[in-house]
């Protein structure tokens, strides 16, 4: 159901790139889309053209003989602005040692249909493939800023690392978010000024030709085309920051919601779902087993260290297998990218239906909640209840 | 009732000290006991006499004029040890800057008994006393592990900071635990060995004359009565690091525990309670409205941004007040206390019987699970669903 690009040159999404056909497409200007579920267990590392596309606004167009990235550091509220440096992204491949970090971003919206099922809500209604795990490299983000002259005594004032990108609507604002300064300059935060992707050049989708790669933090803050890096004493005043990509409560509705009252998501909770078997698939009794495939992953570098898996809507559960980084358990803390799991179950004989269940543990033992309502908001995000999926067993009679 | 203290000298408990007789005791020898849960809300710092008493071993007498506390770098496996000093508790006090951090400790059993009630577990049956919160002070552990020679060289090989206490078992087995090299190397860690408590010397439950505090993490790694760091390349091998201390999935059982598979319980998950009204309490439907009262608080200096709050089960919920430190609120990731939270809430003309609930919301957005046996696990550790209470409403003319 993919469209064919418009050619409108008045259309500013005209100039957006192609995408690989396979992809469900949420949105088609500004472009968001998905695989297929069981495309992210195939690989433990996501391949750029099935890793989901989260666009804000259109794709800009950016030469990168040109690309500049301007990095300034701020100043108190009202003092003058300094440490203004221009880096081409020569500078950035050149300049700085070449970083590579395996990460999983996550959108805060994926698995939002599991929530607009329960109760509608507000946004584009990603399934559960709004999450990919790619290798990133490029130039270290703590690295830009004590270039820059990030120096110790910032400390004292500086709280954010604005991002601006170089994608804007037509009234010229540009996309936005920020960062804990903190976050940022940590040797262990491992953020960095990406220009590849899995071993290739950034696709334009992903931000052409760089991007912030903040490790454990939601997809929003992992800006793209990046234009603009700002040490500040304050957040980012985009939309995005202030008013968008925020949790609350499920009392809070559209005319009670303060957004001042929300912290900005950064960090994400523990998450898991099945991407094997499909909701509503059918299964042969003459199988004898059924393997179940999903992905778990936690935000803040909290390492997944279970998955409990249920066939039984939750009332008995069985422990997963685990798929991590052949390289190795990351150090404590620097638990990036997800961890593949699987399971192999013998088919009940005593019924035709299944209710499979899944729950991820991460290794501050944060638990998924059980049930979508009482984590419902009215932005939908945030949505990491148990994943289910309802399988139905083929007694070789009723062939 | 609490028993008279022997004074059988032949009673390794008999030096043990007098406690507040408000204390409810869950074992005598050692003593575990923790206050009525009311008093955790009436001070924002927990008293010493009613902070919770967790002890392993019997409490020893250590004289603070000839205290002597051992540090040491261990080297890689089989290499010579290095760095080993030896500080009195005048050093400790006059060698180092004296720090103060506010951090709210908890039992990794706290709230076992909402666990045991829904399947039986094996361990002291807490309540929902088993935390509280208090001012910290003495050295900064990091300053400590420097004096002693830690170098940045040391990183290569070093992953964890072990802890002996003093406490011994009759075989003369000492307490011990460990934490990750970098919670306690990071200066925003804020681990200390403590002195100070609330601003008087240690109380003898407490670990007199010097304890660990190691801000965001489960009570059994905050070693009392200390004798001995370590830095070394491996964990603590003491039974309470290696064999206690751990989650488990609801399936696993004591015939098919393997305590190697699951990572020692360092950060806390998010966990809530209401402290007032109590399960089971009156109230006047002339009082016309009635007032919740309870504690918030997770590991790993998440700060809790919300607390959600029903009287009809979890159908509805509302948002408490919350109220932290005066001081205002912790840097990202330094939030080591809790909040005290209170709603006031009209009583329902409808119903006779309310259930109380409350759930909880950290800085990652991370939830409280909504029920237990889900997380139920053999030890009964790490019990943090939704709390639960029960109040009768009293019509006037029942009287
Ligand atoms: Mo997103
Ligand atoms: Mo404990």
């Amino acid at each position: 159901d993919q469209k064919k690009q418009s050619l409108n040159p008045s259309d500013p999404f005209s100039a957006d790139p192609d995408r690989h056909p396979v992809l469900h497409i949420n949105n088609m200007k500004p472009f968001n889309a998905e695989p297929p579920p069981q495309i992210l267990t195939e690989s433990y590392v996501t391949p750029n053209v099935f890793f989901f596309k989260r666009n804000h606004l259109p794709v800009p167009q950016v030469d990168p003989a040109t690309y500049k990235l301007h990095v300034e550091i701020q100043g108190p509220s009202g003092s003058a602005r300094r440490g203004i440096v221009s880096l081409s992204l020569d500078d950035l491949k050149n300049k700085f040692p070449k970083r590579t970090v395996t990460a999983t971003l996550q959108c805060a919206g994926n698995r939002r249909s599991d929530m607009h099922n329960a109760k509608p809500v507000k946004g584009l209604n990603w399934g559960i493939g709004a999450i990919g795990n790619a290798s990133w490299s490029g130039a270290s983000l703590r690295d830009v800023l004590l270039a820059a002259g990030y120096a110790p005594d910032d400390a004292l004032w500086a709280r954010h690392v604005q991002f601006e990108g170089l994608d804007q609507d037509v009234g010229g604002t540009t996309y936005g978010a920020s960062i804990p300064l903190r976050k940022a300059l940590s040797e262990d935060g491992d953020c960095l000024l990406a220009y590849e992707m899995n071993g290739e050049e950034l696709p334009a989708d992903h931000g052409f030709p760089v991007r912030v790669v903040v490790p454990g933090t939601v997809g929003a803050r992992n800006v793209k085309w990046l234009g603009k890096i700002v040490v500040s004493d304050v957040e980012s005043s985009s939309h995005w920051q202030q008013n968008d990509y925020k949790g609350f409560s499920p009392s809070t509705d559209w005319d009670t919601v303060d957004y001042k009252t929300a912290p900005a998501i950064q960090e994400l909770p523990i998450q898991s779902a099945i991407t094997v078997p499909a909701d509503g698939a059918k299964v042969d009794r003459s199988d004898e087993e059924l393997t179940l495939k999903g992905y778990a992953w936690s935000g803040g570098g909290r390492e997944v260290v279970r998955v409990d898996v249920s066939v039984d809507g939750g009332k008995t559960w069985r422990i997963a297998k685990l798929k991590g980084d052949e390289a190795g358990s990351p150090p404590p803390g620097q638990a990036w990218a997800w961890k593949l799991w699987e399971l192999t179950v013998p088919l009940p004989a005593d019924t035709q239906q299944l209710e499979l269940v899944c729950k991820a543990v991460d290794s501050s033992y944060n638990m998924q909640p059980d049930a979508v309502l009482p984590i419902w908001n009215l932005r939908g995000v945030l949505s990491n209840a148990w994943h289910r999926v309802k399988v139905t067993i083929k007694d070789d009679q009723d062939e």
